[in-house]
């Protein structure tokens, strides 16, 4: 039998119903988030579901996206790791941006490219902004020099990747079975490079709340192909 | 300064209130075990305390409890330990049974012996019972042959001290800002142990729902002095 990996994007946030730029800001989950997160439990619970290990960021819209669902299927007990490494894509100086208002500001196609492109930057955050992770509480114990300023999707993936080689994929080969909730780009930086997508495809490639997708490895681990449950 | 470990006991469960004996049954927080966490969590945000790590047992009371408490003091992402030698004291065959009912059949003083007494150990479950561990998920991982029948309160306390001395005091000795929160017995052997409390007057330790503890320790790490927040 293929073995699963089940990956979650959290519940919509408080920034995503204000259609504002969120990237590394903590946003909590919006009222709507939380009925997402719930149908989620609700959905894998009726496909009885079990998990070993839980991975997610360090973001408070996922880990209480991972927590509504650990525990309405009854799985609250389970190892919950938490790193920056899945956080959302730094959106640099566009966090806390209206992304309408942006697009009239720099042009609908460069925010676009932005938001979709795998290379583009956005503007880089000041190291003394508050949007700099160097300044939060959170990072306080990871080498500055590595926080982004901002990052293209290429970037997000350079730190989700190693991640999911050295630290996730060692669990599965434990024939664990294991949940991610993590963010729109974090998870579209592991699909793209899990199912090879190219740099130009991966712009259509969006990812929505709330919807467990289940991936797929032969018994060499090898990811064979993705769906939505 | 003196070095603290804030204890919690979780709030009161569906069975705290139905005054059945309860020990490892993984019951959840009645509607007043919520908001004692959530007084908890006011109580040490009004006083400013900050964690590195938390750790908890493996019974959802004491898990929803935390994740209550790091939501509203808005540390979600601080690294949570779970592990099952900080459940609750394991009330062998008396789990599941009324209290006052058990009183009358046993006898008060056994009862009260049972309950309180460091040595006096309830009479154990059946190895097929649903009450054993080792039938239960979410010990499926640990040898079952340490897994408890029925436990005395020394028996608790000899699973939470070498959890505290090899795990707990590492981080505690790393200057790592530390919240544990666990169960009235678990919590009580771990109090007799730093408190040096004699067999006979532990007796009379009893550990309230949802007040924080804080323990604080001299700058060589030796156990001082305990107070509620």
């Amino acid at each position: 039998m293929n073995k699963k990996v089940v990956l979650i994007r959290h519940g919509e946030s408080l920034w995503n119903k204000l259609n504002k730029f969120t990237g590394w800001t903590d946003i909590e989950l919006s009222e709507k988030g939380i009925l997402e997160a719930v149908n989620a439990a609700y959905k894998l619970s009726n496909q009885n579901f079990i998990f070993d290990i839980a991975y997610t960021s360090y973001l408070k819209r996922a880990i209480h996206t991972l927590w509504i669902i650990l525990k309405k299927i009854n799985h609250s007990w389970i190892p919950v790791n938490k790193t920056w490494k899945l956080n959302e894509r730094h959106y640099g100086a566009l966090q806390g941006l209206n992304k309408d208002t942006t697009a009239l500001q720099y042009g609908e196609k460069e925010v676009y490219l932005w938001r979709r492109s795998f290379i583009a930057i956005p503007p880089k955050v000041q190291l003394s902004s508050k949007f700099f992770p160097g300044n939060d509480v959170k990072y306080l114990h990871v080498n500055p020099n590595i926080l982004p300023t901002s990052e293209s999707l290429q970037c997000t993936q350079n730190r989700v990747i190693p991640y999911w080689k050295k630290i996730i994929t060692k669990t599965l080969k434990q024939n664990k079975r294991i949940l991610i909730v993590a963010h729109g780009n974090s998870l579209r930086a592991l699909i793209k490079y899990l199912n090879k997508i190219d740099d130009e495809k991966v712009v259509n490639l969006d990812i929505p709340t709330g919807h467990p997708i289940i991936y797929e490895f032969d018994e060499n681990f090898k990811p064979l192909q993705y769906y939505f449950l």
